[in-house]
């Protein structure tokens, strides 16, 4: 008897003819008798048409109140999933935050999960029940609602997992798995069987999308094995887990990107000691995170060229505000540009295997794509390049890493 | 300084912008140096999306799971209320059922209140600032989300009323008070200053779509003035109150009707003793209320013919359990007829004024109507007449009553 907790997704809980197609994948679990905790998600669409009458009611809304609001589209649906559970004839019960609790940090909208109580959800299990937990909000210091920001459902299940020593902690989604780049690009990209949670987490591209960041940090943090898997389709998903449970590591495991980066580059700005700390210090006041930098000192000697990427959701914000400190910080011009895409090429094999960074560079070189900034980990080459250049880029570094499906 | 509940029905909050308009009701009082409570329903619509729902999943749904996901709408749209008046500059902040805590019975889907905790309340009254209550929810001896049934806001809004001690609870609705009969029927109508709880009661036609029924009960034992009163416009609306308050008692305040009700006729039931409860102790025992009943014995002596009504929602199940009981009853034929309505002239004067039935018989001969039943309590005289008279029934009524407006 293992200890199973499945999450089910916005897609894979849009109405209740989903709710009841997830419920048998529960019920499927139940039968070969495992003990089965299930975590759902709001209704597909449902978390943004509350965000947006947050918004209409108060543009600067009371992140409290914005949690009570919000938090609703997973109470509707763990009832939902409960009920459609009782009436397959496996008893079951909802089990909101406040109710568990799921004790978190009072940072509403984006708390932190700091204890599960799971005494009444192991009750349950030895009353032959299946606790079915609302995903994404918990319960704060102050005893109010609080959520764990978009995509928190996925933190709730693994919270879960590691609390309740679960076996497996079953991720349902629209994607069948993880991919060695995005497939809509990427035609001979195939689906791994496992990754390791360091590269779940550099895949942003495709990865973020799947899996929420900060879940898959405590995954690794407790050693839950994820299984990433189709809510639509009964197929093993790629399985999420540590190092040591991959046998034959491939030196790179995937190809990433990002469309949401923008570059900044600010022309002749004095080259004097101070000056990175005077433009990037009042960004990060600004609570604006700054990705990559590259600093090219000018001919003259006396000035030099910086260029950093942001978010693009702040890009804007982060013109201003360099606009703003002009006189100050003396540059000539701000080149803005939002033309740009980050690859990555991503594999924990890196840290073992030399040469990766250079077979990307030569390989760009080679299809005549410029290479504006780089940046590294250790498993992880990243570089920024331009927009139009980016299916080409992915697809030719796919094959030289080896990575096509045959 | 006076302490005022202010509800807000579903069309009164039907999206953001309604929130808004009926926030500024809140701020008014406010600025009059008010103490105020809001309680909130939820948006118009949105609890029977919520019903059918729970139906889809389970159409025997444990009433339970069914708290869980219908309590939803007041949640979204109590955050939505603080939200909105905190964005005009009015500190608030929303409480669930559960925050209160609201204590009810564990009659989940028709709780009783049980206990109102308004510690919370009264501190954030203390601070200066406004709490904004989700209506028709509570919580549980399990410490499950309960609810307080169909048109349950109005009973939380009365239930913390009575409990804080406030001056009047004001419920504001789509329509602008009580009328001495429904304005869509009776064109000559008048609004109600003030009426009896004991009226409101048995103005079900209006009354029960204005006020739930059972929160005039807890209004009435609490001595709760109760403001029913238009969201749209800022104009007085009806006052519920007790009979000492209203000095110039009318003898007739209103005219009612129900299309509620179907007949049922169980035509030459042997007449003998015991034969009455043959008939409605099944009935009542599968939870069927019986209104009107009417024996009239026949010429011969041995069998009667005996009507009643039940509630048009009744009406199949009541025709089922007879057919079953056929031969057990005896009776020779069974005759349903769903085409009458239940015509009621109302008022608390009648206790000490003869002669208001008889009025009520005579006008309705004149007109040619035939009387089907009759009923009566101290405060009521309602008769059962073919549908097609009730217009014309209504408006003689009002008439001979002395209640058209000038």
């Amino acid at each position: 008897m293992a200890r199973i907790v499945q999450k089910f997704g916005g897609t894979s809980v849009a109405d209740v003819e989903h709710i009841r197609r997830a419920a048998e994948r529960v019920k499927a679990e139940v039968e070969c008798g495992n003990q089965v905790a299930v975590v759902v998600s709001a209704m597909a669409g449902v978390t943004n048409q509350l965000v947006d009458w947050v918004s209409a009611a108060s543009p600067t809304y009371d992140p409290r109140e914005y949690d009570v609001v919000v938090s609703t589209g997973e109470q509707v649906n763990c009832g939902l999933m409960a009920l459609v559970l009782q009436e397959m004839g496996i008893p079951a019960r909802s089990w909101l935050g406040w109710q568990i609790p799921l004790a978190t940090t009072d940072a509403h909208g984006r708390a932190r999960v700091h204890e599960v109580d799971i005494a009444g959800i192991a009750q349950q299990w030895s009353d032959g029940e299946v606790p079915v937990i609302a995903g994404f909000q918990g319960i704060g210091p102050d005893g109010r609602v609080t959520t764990l920001g978009r995509g928190g459902s996925d933190i709730s299940a693994v919270a879960l997992a590691a609390t309740l020593g679960a076996e497996r902690c079953d991720i349902f989604t629209d994607v069948d798995g993880v991919y060695t780049a995005d497939p809509r690009i990427v035609a001979k990209a195939r689906k791994l069987d496992k990754i390791t949670y360091e590269e779940m987490l550099e895949m942003a591209s495709q990865g973020a999308r799947i899996l929420q960041t900060r879940s898959v940090e405590l995954a690794m943090k407790n050693g839950v094995r994820v299984h990433v898997r189709s809510s639509f389709e009964d197929l093993p998903g790629t399985l999420v887990v540590d190092e040591e449970e991959i046998v034959e590591q491939q030196v790179v495991s995937g190809i990433a990107y990002s469309r949401d980066e923008a570059k900044i580059t600010l022309v002749q700005v004095p080259d004097r000691p101070g000056v990175a700390a005077a433009i990037f210090g009042p960004l990060a006041d600004a609570g604006v995170n700054v990705d990559m930098i590259v600093q090219s000192t000018a001919s003259d000697g006396k000035t030099t060229d910086i260029t950093f990427t942001v978010a693009k959701s702040d890009f804007e914000r982060c013109v201003e505000l360099l606009e703003e400190a002009r006189e100050t910080l003396d540059f000539k011009a701000l080149v803005p540009d939002s033309g740009i895409v980050k690859v990555s090429v991503i594999g924990v094999g890196m840290r073992s295997h030399a040469g990766v960074a250079q077979a990307m560079f030569r390989t760009l070189s080679e299809k005549g794509i410029n290479i504006q900034a780089i940046s590294t980990s250790e498993i992880k080459v990243s570089v920024l390049i331009a927009e139009e250049y980016a299916e080409l880029a992915l697809r030719a570094l796919h094959t030289v890493y080896g990575l096509d499906a045959e």
